[in-house]
């Protein structure tokens, strides 16, 4: 097998630490147990190099030989294919966490991180723009509860599409956003015990404090 | 192969008609030439039956034999995998038009579609958090005009991820959001000159139609 090297950036910002998306990708190779290298690009002076791999400046990217491949969804996805302990060897148990995992992004962090970004810019109150994206969140989590009340994960067994979820819903609980959603808090709870995420974690944390 | 059922609302009320995301399987199925059945379900009344193949009461879902897919991405990635029209049969190419496929909901549709909700809903102008979000927006398709303006379509042959990033776009161009961006609009010109995009949506307008 090709080495796999996850790429993040060589800081950032205390706010964001143990947030940034590379969490996924580190969370689902100490899962699979698949061994990696982890390189850093500048968080300041985004250049060219950086958007040959990751055309938006964000971060993660994922080398496996001479495929370079950006987009969290995607990387989780391509990892999915290297390991049955990030999805279901059978059709239709990969179908299910496949679109799982689009629904992690597309159904519920699409209405999460527009409203996780008004709540951290002070954003958050009695504004009808707000009122707009907190209603397209709340519609999201009404829905997600009874999934999740039916089941432990969300295809069958762990897999991809449960680590981009409770990712999502992560940063959703930082800023208090689960209150009245106890099945996904617990099911959170659930997921952020695993050895791996706690590992990928911790990681991350002294990643980031090792440039300060 | 197992016979391909799209299902869709019956009816929907004008302003979201040609915008229902029925449209990006449509397309898609068109430009593969593979045959499939449209079914309805109904807008008003979803119920667990609604629920059971579509967790958050939205459309479209497909199924594939005993299969059923929900989240357009994951439908657009399952017939990929059906056809050379629609995915890059090479693991390189399949892993650019996966990447571009997850980056045209999460990296663009992630910002397009909360600032295509206020500016529907009469949000958009001087408040702060319409600001916030406009410039999320705008920092994603100043990115994405230069990455449209060294090739024809994302992942070197048209994709399900040029139909995924074109219909995105679609929305954003209904509300004047591509003005001062003429590589993206000359993209979406271009997909959108498509037979297969014009077949599909003008199969949509009949379908809602119908059942007025």
């Amino acid at each position: 097998m090709a080495e796999l090297t996850l790429t993040t950036f060589d800081w950032v910002p205390e706010a964001p630490r143990g947030f940034v998306r590379d969490i996924r990708v580190r969370w689902a190779l100490e899962e699979a147990g698949l061994p990696y290298r982890v390189e850093s690009t500048p968080f300041r002076g985004r250049g060219p190099a950086h958007f040959a791999h990751q055309p938006f400046g964000q971060v993660p990217w994922l080398t496996d030989g001479d495929i370079s491949i950006f987009e969290s969804g995607a990387i989780l996805l391509h990892l999915g294919h290297l390991s049955d302990a990030l999805m279901p060897a059978d059709p239709r148990g990969r179908s299910q966490a496949t679109e799982w995992l689009f629904a992690g992004l597309n159904s519920v962090e699409m209405a999460s991180l527009p409203w996780s970004i008004l709540v951290f810019s002070g954003n958050a109150g009695d504004a009808p723009a707000w009122k707009r994206l907190n209603e397209f969140l709340t519609g999201r989590l009404q829905r997600l509860e009874p999934v999740l009340a039916e089941r432990e994960w969300l295809a069958g067994a762990f897999s991809v599409a449960d680590i981009l979820m409770a990712d999502v819903l992560r940063l959703v609980d930082r800023f208090d956003g689960l209150a009245d959603y106890p099945v996904c808090r617990a099911y959170l709870a659930r997921a952020t015990a695993r050895p791996a995420f706690v590992k990928g974690h911790a990681d991350q944390m002294a990643h980031f404090a090792a440039t300060d």
